[in-house]
């Protein structure tokens, strides 16, 4: 049940370290490192970082949460809904990207958060960018994606998965980023079921993460593979420095650099 | 002698020519590979990459050479001079960036350009990315560049050095790019002079490159000095595709995609 956003913003606390734990028990000794960070400017709030680098399955998983909240400035206020009486926002959420070692294995993206304006909606979504073509895994992840939004909404897959791959898009190479999945915005209706959906999209997004690793662990790979996946991960940085709107809203709104470039790439090939 | 926009293009070809034999000196078996482009759409040109990868000396060196023409569009065009009865334009140019193995020399960019519109006019730049601060290294290479300008005009480096420094800054880390040098544009008085200086551009900088890597060529580097350099190549990568104003135009106007990205580094660390 969606009390307040408090509870939210607990819920992304415990998910991040419910994802945390999860992720370290694939490693043997390699640990996350946390940091926590303040805005500076604008209000106030903050967040903490978790990474892990250089491990035996992950060369680098980054878990973001954070809640910052105050005024937004007038310009940057017109693209928000419900800021036309007034720009005093509330954000939390958690955003977590992993690039494993082996190139068998794809980079995950998963993020979810809640806003509060005059309006109050929840947002997020979770894409897979694979180095290798494979149908059925393809298949796998998108069938798991679509029962999960059909317990909440018959209309929620088509439709996030429609949004997904119009976003994770490269125009210049003309190509999509990666396998898709479902991305979402602006779930301002019934907060007692959209919060209930956006706790299984976390979890969800860990069960698939686990699967995806264990299936693909032992996969042997050579270099022509991995360098496959270094110019899969330079296509991924293009995206994110070009194109993502969650890295131009960090930037533009004082937001941690290490937090906002978490999401790329350890190593890449241009 | 000025005489007219082939010329340039002629001398541009023969630059490229010259940097690239100069740079294929340093490596005994590694070459320069070249691919020619033309333009899809937009009227029409095209041009052609020279990229030199995993050398003994470069890591990465690529030199684009470019002659483009046709009409702006409408929007692009105000931000062009000389565009306000026709939108018509010949643009020529050349790029080169080299990213050295060793983490001692430091990376190096330099461009020159020409642009016909209703104005004719000159374009283009040196500039320094080291990993390690040397202070008389640095020195040198800015008492090299302001020898070449005063020759031509005594306030050139003065202001190449500003636009320099205000040009290549990342305002997301409050940090400059590299160590600066000269970036100058709109040079559209005494084609004749300016011809001469943007050889001499060209040049100093072959001059500067040879002497850079032959000095730090030699110089030990451990495992520490090459994270750094990975590190400062992703910044490197986070000015070209968030900042930079050629990488910009390049995929506004349907340009060759791995020309524009001829630039960013071989490898780097997030």
């Amino acid at each position: 049940m969606y009390k307040n956003k408090k509870e939210v913003e607990t819920w992304f606390r415990y998910l991040r370290d419910l994802i945390c734990n999860e992720f370290e028990k694939f490693e043997k000794k390699t640990k996350f490192k946390k940091k926590k960070w303040r805005r500076k400017k604008l209000s106030s709030g903050g967040g903490e970082i978790s990474i892990l680098r250089d491990g035996k399955v992950f060369e680098k998983v980054g878990v973001n949460i954070s809640t910052v909240f105050g005024s937004f400035d007038k310009k940057f206020s017109k693209q928000i809904p419900g800021t036309s009486k007034s720009r005093k926002f509330w954000a939390s959420g958690i955003s977590v990207v992993i690039h494993p070692k082996n190139p068998n294995i794809p980079s995950l993206h998963f993020n979810t958060r809640y806003i509060e304006t005059g309006k109050k909606w929840f947002g997020g979504g979770i894409d897979m960018t694979p180095n290798v073509k494979n149908f059925n895994q393809k298949k796998d992840f998108h069938m798991t994606l679509k029962k999960m939004c059909d317990f909440y909404d018959k209309k929620y897959y088509k439709n996030f998965k429609i949004n997904c791959d119009k976003y994770f898009y490269l125009p210049h190479r003309n190509e999509p980023r990666g396998d898709g999945g479902i991305f979402f915005d602006y779930l301002d209706k019934d907060l007692n079921k959209n919060f209930s959906f956006i706790k299984d999209v976390g979890l969800t997004f860990l069960i698939i993460a686990r699967q995806l690793i264990k299936k693909n662990l032992k996969k042997q790979w050579n270099k022509k593979l991995k360098n496959l996946q270094l110019i899969k991960r330079a296509k991924y940085a293009e995206f994110n420095l070009l194109y993502d709107r969650g890295t131009k809203f960090g930037l533009n709104t004082d937001g941690n650099v290490e937090a906002i470039f978490m999401s790329l790439p350890p190593s890449l090939k241009w």
